[in-house]
């Protein structure tokens, strides 16, 4: 049984998610698999663009973000997963060497109308580095199994006849 | 000197890339090291899940999104990153052996105010199977490099006094 369910999820609840440190090696890496811009790929290379130096991929800090808030809250969880994030955005470089961290806030919830077993949590993540500066802002509808009832062997037991 | 500059994109453009097709290993992969969600990193407990089987992580479909992106119209551009994704929606499942394609449709385009070697493109990327069902739907402000002006060499030459 996950430790969290949804009715444990309340507006104005904060969770500290991370430390996670990435370095220039992990950075390139993602790149060569997915982003091969050069900001993301080259030191030298990177150091021409506007970003001037070896920055991570916007879609690296994304998935770096999913590990905090896994391993922080997610993976004890009744998590029934996400429908989308109505919106990101990227607002300062990730560099090798930054330990970042996640700041998630719950903004509110609500219980799914058609799904009884579930309910929606509406959170924003802040994703900050060790100076903290916010480097990511994203919000997110997660959906989140409900507590089970208390089954009949939980409870109070009836007299036997 | 990339192909293509700011100067180039136009509202109700449309640009396809890809394809990409995606393996199980590729899904476990990602997932353990960013998303180690049940769904996306076993077979088995996948099945117990509400996605019914293995399915790659949102963050994955993202990130091979940007790949086909970046092959099939960024690398050869003056792309200078992106702000953020005012909307992210994980539409359907992405399962292992599918075969990922973009449809990248220019909303609307606008040039810096406040950099005059820059413009804004924004743009609608909807990442399909090879059934044509929508997995997901994202928009994006892009920023490119403007055009060079043509430098005197190009252009008609004086006559020599």
């Amino acid at each position: 049984m996950p430790k969290l369910h949804w009715e444990d999820f309340f507006a104005g609840q904060v969770v500290e998610c991370g430390p996670l440190e990435v370095s220039a090696e992990e950075i390139k890496a993602f790149a060569a698999a997915f982003d091969p811009q050069p900001m993301h790929l080259d030191e030298a290379a990177a150091c021409a663009t506007m970003m001037g130096g070896l920055c991570a991929s916007g879609w690296h800090t994304c998935a770096m973000m999913m590990r905090m808030v896994a391993d922080g809250l997610v993976l004890d969880s009744s998590s029934m997963g996400a429908t989308g994030c109505p919106e990101v955005k990227w607002l300062a470089p990730v560099r090798p060497g930054d330990r970042l961290r996640v700041r998630v806030e719950v903004l509110d919830t609500r219980p799914s109308k058609s799904r009884p077993e579930m309910g929606f949590v509406n959170a924003r993540f802040d994703t900050l580095n060790a100076h903290g500066v916010r480097v990511m802002t994203l919000t997110s509808h997660l959906m989140f199994g409900r507590r089970p009832p208390a089954s009949a062997a939980d409870g109070p037991r009836a007299a036997a006849p």
